[in-house]
């Protein structure tokens, strides 16, 4: 097959084309051919490297970015539609190689089909040219995909913001503390008592402290009528 | 803090301190102190480094195990029990800063929280000497945690044992075909007929085109009085 193109597009040159050629081996193709390799294992490893390469661009391009929108974002980015439109875009699918039954039934237009394949083909990048390789083809790939840091939702983080306006109203901070726990120990809950300079005391209870201590927060807000955007 | 011994146990000396003592820092801690950076961004990259770096090995280790044994062996080497079991054999819980309330709490022997700041710690040593330096890291740390190849489960891969033994009986293989589809296209069902070179047929019927095969082959298997190692 004819994958200078497709080679281009993802900036890599393939120094081991048959990695490529397994990337874009659907199984149906590889059950036909009596087992040539096809490419669920390659699939398995790329969307790791994905998730990888994601991540840490995520983390850098984003640098006040709390975790739970770091992972919002690449949730985003590397779901199967996202990946399914990035395969289209790539002419993936032009070049993967399928069963006949599977080619009958529309299998070469199907997301998952092609996020699948274009998660082995970013496995076959970094088994051929090492982690620098495979990150400089995705980031290329996902360049224009990014959101604008400006563009970010505002995130729910009661805490921060109540720590903010106790500063601002009360020159001094809420105190945080962990009222106790009951439950037995699979499905412990936590309570979280969050005291305004004011003694003001609201209480959150939650599986997780983190979460308690954000719904303690958020009580706190809402009685200092601060609006919590919901 | 003293982490020259922990910096041994991981085979990474750090470049950058700040970024370990990140790794270390527990939200709880951060809190209290008006909001020093805490571990969670790095806990979000070091989950993707654990990821990448443990399905990489397990590519290479097992060369013949398919994509869903690769995915359980992973699962089993990452999940949080595992990683805090490993977090207290590098003494982590030692390092970790936690708030009063945490501490208090008994939080540093809590596995979730040992797990992040484990995955936290990976982050660390990640961004300071990049994938490279990790990976070293994560293989001396996993060594001999990994299955025994021998040990595997045998995978229920109906469909490749049905071509064997359709090679072995009658010289050919079964083939495969989607016979139909039904059902709304957000819960559709696809059909797909095993037909051995005897004309035997067998219908397999799932959400999904490969585990309708593979229940196919079962079927298969089954009329053939294969074991089929239930």
């Amino acid at each position: 097959m004819d994958t200078g193109d497709l080679q281009q597009r993802i900036h890599h040159r393939f120094g081991q084309v048959k990695l490529m050629e397994a990337a874009l081996t659907h199984s149906s193709h590889a059950n036909e051919q009596e087992g040539d390799g096809d490419n669920e294992r390659l699939e398995f490893l790329g969307d790791a490297v994905l998730e990888l390469c994601i991540s840490e661009e995520g983390y850098r391009r984003f640098p006040h970015a709390p975790e739970g929108q770091l992972t919002r974002i690449r949730s985003q980015l590397v779901k199967e539609k996202s990946l399914a439109a990035i395969a289209r875009s790539l002419d993936l699918h032009r070049h993967i190689l399928l069963g006949k039954g599977e080619e009958l039934q529309g299998g070469r237009d199907r997301d998952a089909l092609l996020a699948d394949a274009f998660e082995a083909l970013m496995g076959a990048v970094f088994l051929d040219g090492g982690f620098a390789a495979a990150r400089k083809s995705i980031l290329h790939i996902f360049g224009d995909k990014w959101p604008e840091a400006e563009m970010l939702p505002e995130t729910k983080d009661y805490k921060s913001r109540l720590q903010e306006v106790a500063q601002e109203r009360f020159r001094d901070r809420p105190v945080y503390v962990l009222a106790g726990t009951s439950g037995p120990e699979h499905e412990k809950v936590f309570m979280v008592d969050a005291t305004l300079p004011t003694g003001a005391c609201f209480r959150g209870v939650s599986s997780s402290v983190k979460r308690a201590e954000q719904e303690a927060a958020r009580l706190g807000l809402r009685a200092l009528n601060v609006p919590d955007d919901e």
